[in-house]
């Protein structure tokens, strides 16, 4: 039960950077780097108008079973779910591997409500979640597979945390940045992350850019990507942004 | 094509309960009943500021074959679909057994109406429905699997109404009390139904307590679940409260 | 690499009512005709609140392979996706066979951005887009089957266009007509269109009055389906509905 | 709980044929008259070695629940399951809708030994088999999804005998014909059984007299389907294997 | 990376009568016993012909990441599958969690010989394959989900040994007791072990005698379950079985 | 329709060792040159006993519908499927995309049985055959997802030959080398395909030293991967094998 590891501590620009950046330009650089599975399919957003930035804290389920832990009245002392709870700290992002089981609840609300008091800076799971009409009115970035009403406990527990997992097909280690927007989450391998924060912030302002001149009707071709030409153009008209005060 | 049977009538007291609590805490007093698997899966609320409260009503489809009512111009004296239109009333919840079949619609917004004028309190499928984005403005709370434009023939029809059957993998006796919010839906055996609703209040209103001392700021530890001191705390609390003349 | 063909141009008539008449009224007049299988099943609309109609512009897309057009900056003059971008033209949907395949996005905002500057009246893909919260603002109807993050050329990339495709279960030949509402997409065998917009249209205004007839609180005997007597009642409102000017 | 009706009983040479034609065969004439859906996908022979035909007798299950006849040792007076296992009789194939369901058997090899005694002519299910190894051993033909060695009640019990019922997405009439081989099931509508199967026998015939050409070298055009040419060479071939009391 | 535990030793009666029973009688027992979900669905055995019988020894897999151990030629110092491979001992069956993960392979043959030159007394895997036509021809108890060709690398990587996981949705804690027949493999938790295996044979001498009877005619009536009548009559032919020596 | 292309001709040493070695080695001298999605994952071998060796032409299939080739009589001057059948020559293996789609057969033994005559080398469809015990028979190496008896024509019908393909998620060019053993086929794409065969053969002589060593009882430690001094006893050993005449 090792404690949240953060091997790589963000910079405040690249934390600033990576609130502004959408996860399909994070992809996009962490396929440069050689990485093909960072997306985590299959999640919908509970509060997509919140974007989501911090470091992975794992929390791992496995099935139920009569004999272990099953009907218990939760022991905030030794449940696992319960010391993660109060485990969690601020930039902390509690990623739950629930095996994609989506037949009964992961997390409910009342808890996270306390991890968002600890300064939590979100919720992911690749399984349910209880109570998820009031995750809408919580101030937390929380990202789920389905609701369902039910407790966990009849369907899964967890047994280890800040272990690495699986959610949604996709690794997570302890410590990886996590970034979630309203498409939904990418884990960034924490070596890569405060590179990938700047490039995706570069990256975007391109983008920015070529989408001015699609809307005024030019085509893509020598746009999308820049050709020599016109990304001449597109430095002048950076540098020009730049002498405006803009970033 | 027996009529819908009704063994436990609810108390209003127990209906006015069930109309506020969410189905969230109805699993949990049914899990503590030994009931593990009350929660349909995977559907969808077209009316999610809608609560739905009644007894089931339930309408068996099989897949269709082009020599069984295929293709026909709908018989309203033989066919299962429109007599049990004409015999959904007041305070009965139409749940239907598609099969978990998508690829077809099960039932569509003109008979939906018809259901809804004679008193129908809601309207749950684990198939397809058609028309879905008018099903949005009809002052009924529906549940389903997804849209399909395609009339149901095509895929199955109903055979028998007021049959136990499987809605979503859990069983629908008729008569059963159907209850549902924006999480979805909960069935609730009759026999147990009057007592779920009074404790699940009671249950709501001590979780009420917990997540004021949670947004407060306070641990997890002691307070979910109450231990015995924040439980003395709990009680003075809710004695006051009703002295305030809160339920 | 043939152009769009379009064998059958509806008159500006049948595309008015196509634009008004929904989904599930087109596949009711395409069964009467024997197409049993013309709606495409687990789309979601990014733009629900438009309507959508066109000639299909057919792309379609292989699995991904390393040796072939992988992790290649995309070159526009032979790329086939880039080709198909510049390709669309006025009224055209392009219409994506992406395997039902959502480990990845089949297309993207930049170049959705383009297509919708060319003039597209649509988009339609089995598979995932990325930059899907974009998507949300442009003026484009637009139908997919999840949010990826990732661009498409680690997972698939396409390799035709204009050819007959399968996209979500559904046959597509390229000049169909493709109508949209916020249920979702039907495809319109092109041989068939002008008809089925001509009949979905007085479909409708039946409908229309059936469902007056239920909401003032009539049984569906004799209603719905009209029986004769009710048929002629229906004709004498729809004459005098013609005489207020109505449609 | 009716008894199994048989409203068409097939002639001696019916049965004959329906022995030895395929269920390939089978589908083709069932689609000649319509019949689009008949074939049960994705069943598994436990005795591929055996033909099996013989009529519905269907058995309906649901979704388990703590309070309807769970963890109960079997009542054999009351319990459907038991009520069918002795209701069966000669020439019925027991075909039950297990709900695809294969978390549970939905039959044993115990009462499947019972159902042989009784002159049961097979067994199918859509869902899984306890014992399967020792069904292996069981002179009954019997098609399943997947072995389960738990007991089926945990996860549904059957609740209806003799009704319309689907199994595998296939509807399933009491009285139906229900024929077995190697490659899986096919459901033969009552009415049309018996001519089904002598057209089923000619159709074979034909075949074996194309397979014999193709594989003697001849290429398919002409030969299948055989043009006329071909098929008066046919029609001579016949009759001389006619002659020598071939059938 | 703790090594395998087992808290519970089987005597050696009871491991030679699971080597005689089946696994649906274990999962009879042990529903008796409130375990629900103890049997792993949807596995092949490579041996059917064998029984396996043994303790968990538990391997945990997560995603595969370009940047954890990905590609690297295999350091059997640390990498985990091979300190698994060379930690496995004498009546030990590897069971390993790969998320029911079939896209790739999660053991190989060659490794698999060396656990069975260990001692290994089976494998479990919810994953795939590779070389499974050789696995077929190795005197090792084998379960999977499916074959594989391509090494397990690129999908997926082991990170913990002899922890909890769940294989095909089933708990297993490292030194349950697992045990394999032709039909599949049951988990039974360790503390209930001895005396599941005792109660499991006395009730397959129970049905042996009522597969008996039914084989000889007579009803499940009174026999399946038997009767006070039958089961003296049962006793009765116990006792004089044990008289001939037999167990 | 252009005829199947061949733009790599293996020599015969290559095909020679193509039959010998495994799929399982395939696809790591693949994922050794950058080919990580080479293995067709669920396919079933209907002839494990066979080797398949050939080059692919390609079939493609789309979702059929009322108005294209449905319930036609097949003109084989036309029909796609049947100018591909009498297209395949020898050494061809026939490729089926065939969607994944297993409620309908892609292919049957009459055609299977002429492009056997042809000379072609196998046949392999991610969808499903009809009339397979008879496949079981046939001298052709065959791979399908399922059995299913009925004609293709109502679920998808071939439009194209000789264009890339997927097939069960792995990208099919014409003329790729295609290798089938029993545990499945691998695509072996063409330009790599003779380095690939060579390189296979040597791998499965150092894997059959390390396995005879394995056998003997050493760790894998040393052996799997061979270390230095053991590389140097292999050279030694493999030397000593050519002298004696073996490969």
């Amino acid at each position: 039960m090792a404690p949240a590891t953060r091997l790589h501590i963000l910079t405040p620009e690249a934390i600033e950077k990576l609130r502004s950046v959408t996860t399909a330009t994070l992809t996009s650089q962490l396929l440069k780097r050689g990485f093909r599975n960072t997306f985590i399919s299959g999640l919908t957003p509970l509060r997509p108008d919140l974007r989501m930035v911090g470091y992975a804290f794992t929390l791992r389920y496995v099935p139920a079973r009569e004999d272990v832990g099953f009907y218990v009245d939760y022991d905030n002392a030794t449940n696992v779910q319960r010391l993660a709870v109060e485990g969690v700290g601020p930039e902390d992002v509690l990623v739950i591997d629930a095996r994609s089981e989506v037949r009964g609840a992961s997390f409910g609300h009342i808890i996270a409500t306390r991890i968002m008091r600890r300064g939590a800076a979100g919720l992911v799971t690749d399984g349910g979640l209880r109570d998820s009409p009031r995750f809408r009115l919580l101030d937390l970035p929380t990202y789920f597979r389905g609701p369902h009403a039910a407790t966990s406990s009849v369907i899964h527990h967890p047994v280890d945390m800040n272990v690495p997992i699986g959610c949604g097909g996709v690794l997570v280690m302890p410590g990886d940045v996590v970034m979630g927007d309203a498409e939904g989450v990418v884990i960034v391998p924490a070596t890569v992350a405060e590179e990938v924060a700047h490039e995706a912030d570069e990256q975007e302002k391109t983008e920015e850019y070529i989408v001015q001149r699609i809307q005024a009707g030019e085509s893509i071709r020598g746009i999308y990507p820049l050709n020599e030409q016109h990304r001449s153009e597109y430095e002048a008209w950076r540098a020009q942004h730049r002498r405006k005060g803009k970033p």
